[in-house]
C-alpha cells in the first residue's frame, strides 16, 4: 500500500465501552512477571549499539541473545538473517487455522550510544528496577516493546489453551534501526517471501502518557548526514592567518545557520515539495488531545518551544519535516581558549520526512547547497547514514480496529490517536511488502528514548504484553468477519 | 606614550650598507653553541601551558628554571613576581654608566597547549634537532627569543670588555601570555617604578622569512571568549522533540555565522569605530615587500586566500581586525550518527584588534549582541579571557634605528619593517610605562605558532644572539648622542 492511498479517510469510531479483562491472562502474566524481567534484564546487559563499529560484536550476540529466546518461547522457526552490517533476527509460528491472517511484528534490537559520562545516573548497560521503571540503554527504545511480545503470544496461548497462535505470526527484529536501517530495504526484499504478510505491526513507538493510551498513525522518515569540512592542512595561528584564510569552523556554522529562515522553515530548495499537508480534520483531532505545553516542554527537557511558523507543537513534531543540528564541531574545545584557525570542523544532521517527500532528491538537495555554498579553499566531505521512509497507516483498517479494540480492553479506557515523530522502517514493509502498517507502542515521552536515563515503566510494559494477549484472537476473529 | 601619538611620522632611513661583523661577538657565540642549545633545551622539556589549569605547577617550575639561568648568566638581581596567576621573571643588571639609558626586554615562559595526536611528528615537550631546526613546543613562541637575550648579553660583554651591559638592562618575561595576560596589566603597575625605563624591547615576533629581516613596527591586540549555550536540559530525542524546541548547536552556529557579512566585513555594531586606518604610505611599503601568495598560502597551510574586502593578504593579517571562531562544539561528535537534540554548544572566539579599537567596547557589544540574537528557552554565559591591546611603534625613533642597524649587522644585510598579525601585552608596557614599544625577534612564518611541529631555526637564533650582542652598545652610544 502506497503512501498516497493511506491517507485517513474515515476515522475508526472507538467510542464503544472496551471489553473486561480476561482474569486468565491476567493471572499468566503475573506467574511470570520476574522471569520475564530477568530475562529482559539480561537482555539490556549487551551493549548493542549500531552506530559504533566497535560494538558489531555485542549486536550480534544481542541477535543470538534474542533467537534462543524466541525459541524457548516456542517459535518453530527461528533465523539469524545476516546483512552487510548488523544481523536481524527472523521468527516464525503458524497458526494451523485455515485463513488465519499472517502478522509481521516489526522491533530492532540495536541501541543508542550510551555513556555513563552523558548523565546517566548508573551503568546504561546494567539494568536497574527503581520505583516501578526499569532503567537501561533500549530499555523503551526497543529492546522492551520486543520482548513484550513473547510473554503476550505465551499468554494468549495460556488463556485460549491453543498450541499455536490464532494468527500467523512473524517477527522481524533487525539490528541497525539506530543507525538509520541502511539495509533494511535490501533485506525485506531478499526475503519478501518468507515475510508475505497482510499487516504489519510496528511495536517501536510511544504512546499518549500513562493515562492516555493512543495508537499512532504515522511516523516522520529521517535521513542524517556528516559533512565533514577541510580548511588549513593543520590548525594554524589566527594572529598570524586570522582574517585572511578560510575558516572550516565558520564554514560549518554558516552551513548549519542557513538551514532555517527567519520563519523557522527549512531553506533547502525544493524541500518541502510533495509535502503531503495536515488536513483541517487531523488538525482538529490533534488539537483535542489533552496537550499541556509546559508538561511536554517538560518531557522535552526544555524551556521554551520554537519551530515553524504556522503550526502547532505538535504539528511540528508528529506532521512536519525539519532539518536539526545533531552536532557540531571543530577546532579547540578544551579549557581556556586557543587562537587558532582550525585545520577541520564537522557537522552531523538530521532530517525529518513526511509522507510524499522523496529522501534521495533531499540528499541530492544538500549535496548540491553544500557545495555552492563553500569558498575556495575548503574542501569538503558528506556522508549519508540512510534514508528511513515516511509511513502513514490507513486509519480505516479493521485491524486498526483491532489493536485499538485489544488496547483499550488492556487499559480498560478508550483510545485515541497520534503520530511519532521519530522514524522507523517501518515505510519499507508498507512500500515493499504492499501492507499496511499499524504501530503498537507502550512507551511515554519521559522514558528519554536516545537520551541519558532511558527506562520504560513496568505497568505500561506489561499492559504491552496484555495488549498482545488480546490482539491475535481479536484479530483473527475480525478478519475473517470483514 | 599613547597608542594615538605613535603613528609613523617619518621612516627610519635604513639604506645605510651595515657594518661588518665583530668576530670576537661570533667567536663567543660560537664556543658557548652548544652549551646554550642544552639549556633551551631543558627549558622547552617545561610543559608551561597557561591554558591548562592541570599544568599551573610546571608553569612554575618554569618560571624557577629561567631565573637560576638568569642568576647563572650573570644578572645581580633577579625575581620570581607573582600574580594571581602564572608567575612572571624579573631580572635587572645595571650599567654602571652614567646617563647610560635602560632597556626593558620583554618576553614569555608560558607555552601554548600541545599534544602528540594533534599531528606533531614527535613529542611536544622532547627537543628534537633535526635539519638545522629546533622542534619543540615554545621553541620559537617564545623560549626561543627569550633565550638568546641570555647569550647575547654574555658576547655583548666578552666582545667589549665589560663587566656589565653598556644600557641598564631590565628583563620581564611573564608566564600568561599564551592566556591573554589576564594579569600582566596590575603586574606591571604594581612594579611600575622597578620597571621603569626608557624603552621596552619585545622578543615575540618575526621576520619576514629568512632572507628578509625585518623589525616589525605594530601588533594587532586581541580579546577572546567562550560562550556556552544550554538548551535542553540533556540531549532529547531528535524525533520526538526537534523542529519544536531551541537547539543551542543550531544557535551557536547562527551567531558564528552572523559574525561576518558577504564582503566578511565583522557586523558587531561599532567593531570599526576608532579604527586608525593604514596610510597610503604603509600600504605601499607593506606593497613593496617580496610577497608570494602561493608561498604565504602554503605557511599558513591553506589553500586560497579569504578575508575583508578591500584589502590585502598582508594588510588583513597585520592591519585589519578581525573575528575568528577559534571553536565550536556541540552535541554528539562520535563516529555514525544520533538523532538528537543537543542539551549544550560552546563557541570560542577571538578578536584581533587594531590601535585606535576599544576591546572594553567590544566586549560589551559581544554580550549585548549574542543576548539579544537568542531565542527564549536559550541559556548563555561568556566569559572573556582577557584583552591585550594593540600596538604601534613610533617609527621615528633612535632607539629604533639602533635595533635595525644592530640586526642589519648581525644579518649582514639591510632590514625592512613590517607589522605582527599576532597579539602580545606590548600595549601595556607601551601604555602604563609611557615609553616606545620595539620589536625584535627571529621567527619565521613556517615556525608554526600555535600549531603541531613548532620548531625554531638555529642559525637565525644565533642571529638573534648576535643582534642583541651589537644593540646594546650601538644604542648607549646613539641614545647619549641624540
Amino acid at each position: 500500500m502506497k503512501a498516497e492511498s493511506v491517507r485517513p479517510d474515515r476515522l475508526a469510531d472507538m467510542s464503544t465501552t472496551p471489553a473486561p479483562p480476561d482474569s486468565a491472562v491476567r493471572t499468566f502474566i503475573q506467574n511470570h512477571r520476574s522471569a520475564f524481567l530477568a530475562d529482559l534484564a539480561a537482555w539490556l546487559r549487551i551493549p548493542s549499539v549500531s552506530a559504533d563499529p566497535g560494538r558489531a560484536g555485542e549486536v550480534r550476540r544481542s541477535a543470538e541473545w534474542l533467537a534462543g529466546k524466541l525459541r524457548e518461547t516456542g517459535f518453530p522457526a527461528v533465523e539469524i538473517w545476516e546483512t552487510p552490517g548488523a544481523p536481524a533476527v527472523f521468527a516464525e509460528w503458524p497458526s494451523g487455522d485455515p485463513g488465519a491472517p499472517t502478522v509481521l511484528v516489526y522491533g530492532h534490537h540495536d541501541v543508542q550510544p550510551a555513556a555513563l559520562g552523558d548523565g546517566w545516573h548508573s551503568e546504561p548497560f546494567e539494568p536497574v528496577e527503581r520505583d516501578g521503571r526499569l532503567y537501561a540503554r533500549g530499555a523503551a527504545d526497543d529492546k522492551g516493546q520486543v520482548f513484550f511480545h513473547t510473554l503476550g503470544v505465551r499468554a494468549h496461548l495460556a488463556a485460549t489453551g491453543r498450541t499455536a497462535p490464532a494468527v500467523n505470526l512473524k517477527l522481524l527484529i533487525e539490528g541497525e534501526e539506530e543507525s538509520g536501517s541502511p539495509h533494511f530495504p535490501a533485506l525485506v526484499g531478499a526475503h519478501a517471501e518468507r515475510l508475505a504478510c497482510d499487516v504489519a505491526l510496528v511495536s517501536d513507538t510511544g504512546m499518549w502518557d500513562r493515562e492516555t493510551p493512543t495508537v499512532c498513525t504515522g511516523m516522520r522518515g529521517l535521513t542524517d548526514c556528516q559533512i565533514d569540512l577541510y580548511g588549513p592542512d593543520q590548525d594554524v595561528h589566527s594572529g598570524s592567518f586570522g582574517g585572511a584564510v578560510p575558516n572550516p569552523a565558520t564554514e560549518a556554522a554558516r552551513l548549519a545557520a542557513a538551514l532555517h529562515d527567519e520563519d523557522h522553515k527549512v531553506t533547502l530548495p525544493g524541500f518541502y515539495d510533495g509535502v503531503i499537508e495536515l488536513t483541517d480534520e487531523e488538525r482538529a483531532l490533534f488539537a483535542e488531545l489533552p496537550f499541556d505545553e509546559d508538561a511536554w516542554l517538560r518531557t522535552a527537557h526544555s524551556h521554551a518551544p520554537l519551530g515553524e511558523e504556522g503550526y502547532t507543537t505538535l504539528e511540528r513534531v508528529w506532521a512536519r519535516p525539519t532539518a536539526e543540528v545533531n552536532g557540531i564541531g571543530g577546532g579547540y574545545q578544551g579549557p581556556g581558549g586557543k587562537t587558532i584557525v582550525p585545520a577541520q570542523a564537522q557537522l552531523k544532521l538530521s532530517f525529518r520526512t513526511v509522507a510524499g517527500q522523496d529522501a534521495d532528491k533531499i540528499q541530492q538537495t544538500v549535496r548540491t547547497w553544500v557545495a555552492e555554498r563553500l569558498p575556495a579553499g575548503i574542501r569538503h566531505e558528506i556522508i549519508f547514514w540512510g534514508a528511513t521512509r515516511p509511513c502513514l497507516a490507513p486509519l480505516g483498517h479493521p485491524a486498526l480496529q483491532s489493536v485499538t479494540r485489544a488496547m483499550g480492553r488492556a487499559f480498560g479506557t478508550s483510545v485515541r490517536f497520534t503520530r511519532e515523530g521519530g522514524s522507523g522502517p517501518a515505510a519499507d514493509l508498507q512500500d515493499l511488502l504492499d501492507v499496511p502498517v499499524l504501530f503498537l507502542g507502550i512507551s511515554i515521552p519521559s522514558d528519554g528514548w536516545h537520551a541519558p536515563n532511558e527506562k520504560v515503566e513496568l505497568d505500561l510494559l506489561f499492559k504491552g504484553v496484555e495488549t498482545t494477549a488480546y490482539l491475535w484472537g481479536d484479530l483473527a476473529a475480525h478478519w475473517s468477519a470483514d
